[in-house]
């Protein structure tokens, strides 16, 4: 299944501004203008400028907060989204709930507080982000996320992804029983997304610096149906005609 | 959701029968002609007689298997079914791979061996064929069970069902994470089916013969979509109406 782009000129676009190129205007944005997030329950508030807003939308970071006052915009990050930015891209500081800013060690203790299973969804998450997949939130299609090709205003997601781990704690039950496999596969299918699983795997048992991500691999599965009756006869048929011709 | 039945005439034909007196049927005939089953692997073989195809067809007991020779016609019922049969309906004596019959404890244990949940998937099973809906595997959309109010030839599966239950050694993951719990209710939704939910539950410690089946209990849960729009208005808007006539 290739991509499905929403309309006749959406390639072009999307080919005329590579993801790569958005997320580093973003970042050398946010980075000139010393931008900082909150920690808010499980995810990060983001306070920026009227200017960089369209930059996130583009780039396909969090989503926009509505508030009474109309000066300042602020935008809420998922854990993942705050730590890439953070982490990965070194664009935003991100201070916590005492109102001083994180170090990079105490963010990645603090998330894995907040999210029993974030080491595993952050791996998998900076994963497809680091190879440009513009990536989002599955729930609406019962999977941890889906991955997009480019801007979700320009093609549907492609990917509908599972986070799977045999790490004592994660316990990811999902696809483990075959009425939930069915399910998912059939469910993918349906809605014109290929089932994407991420295995992630690690020999590393110390896990208190995001320095461990390194140790951690990930293995891409694509999941789809097959169905004996497609092309079982198509080559011996070729064949047979070419060598009568 | 209602019943969506395959034709016009499929309602009328459906009352005119009720599938409690084609089961009473097809059980008079085969206690008649006692009819015995083969344990194979985990499913049940029943030899039976050409007239009995047609009633077995019709009760939606097992599918039919087709084999070389023209004289016998055999059927593979699932173990809830051959279970059901020959505890319930008592219509059919079950040959164990010894060659002699079991008895009801024998073949209770026996089956609790070929399948980890036999006993909560046969209470759920039970429960809904003593209510008169015919039960077949849901492995098509990825759930434990689909239920039709009447012979699927003449209407549509109405429920998808999910047998869950907290007795250790069942182990059912389904439903444990939202992910799995989105995905299972968008794609009953999608093939316009109501997930149906049943919970078994049991103070009994002791499961060693079928008689504990009394000592367990099943708690239905139907679960659909709520939307917040859905007839917000609708009732306050009637009542101004009236009021006004």
């Amino acid at each position: 299944m290739g991509p499905r782009w929403k309309d006749n000129g959406s390639k072009a676009t999307a080919l005329a501004d590579p993801m790569s190129n958005i997320v580093a205007r973003l970042q050398s944005s946010l980075i000139q203008s010393g931008t900082c997030g909150f920690l808010s329950g499980c995810g990060v508030l983001l306070e920026i400028s009227h200017d960089q807003v369209g930059l996130l939308n583009h780039a396909c970071f969090g989503r926009p907060v509505t508030t009474a006052d109309t000066d300042t915009n602020w935008f809420r990050l998922s854990l993942e989204e705050a730590f890439y930015m953070h982490h990965c891209l070194k664009c935003v500081e991100i201070i916590g709930e005492d109102k001083s800013p994180k170090r990079d060690d105490e963010l990645w203790e603090c998330m894995k507080l907040k999210k029993r299973t974030f080491l595993e969804f952050y791996k998998a998450y900076s994963h497809l982000r680091g190879k440009n997949w513009v990536v989002r939130s599955g729930s609406q299609y019962g999977v941890d996320f889906v991955a997009y090709r480019h801007h979700p205003a320009l093609v549907h997601s492609e990917y509908a992804v599972i986070v799977s781990s045999e790490a004592e704690g994660h316990e990811n039950c999902r696809l483990k029983l075959w009425s939930d496999f069915e399910c998912t596969v059939r469910l993918s299918g349906s809605v014109a997304k290929t089932l994407l699983v991420l295995h992630i795997k690690s020999n590393e048992n110390c896990t208190f610096s995001p320095s461990c991500l390194e140790g951690y691999t990930v293995e891409e599965r694509t999941i789809t149906r097959w169905s004996p009756e497609q092309r079982r006869e198509d080559q011996p048929i070729v064949k047979a005609e070419s060598s009568k011709g």
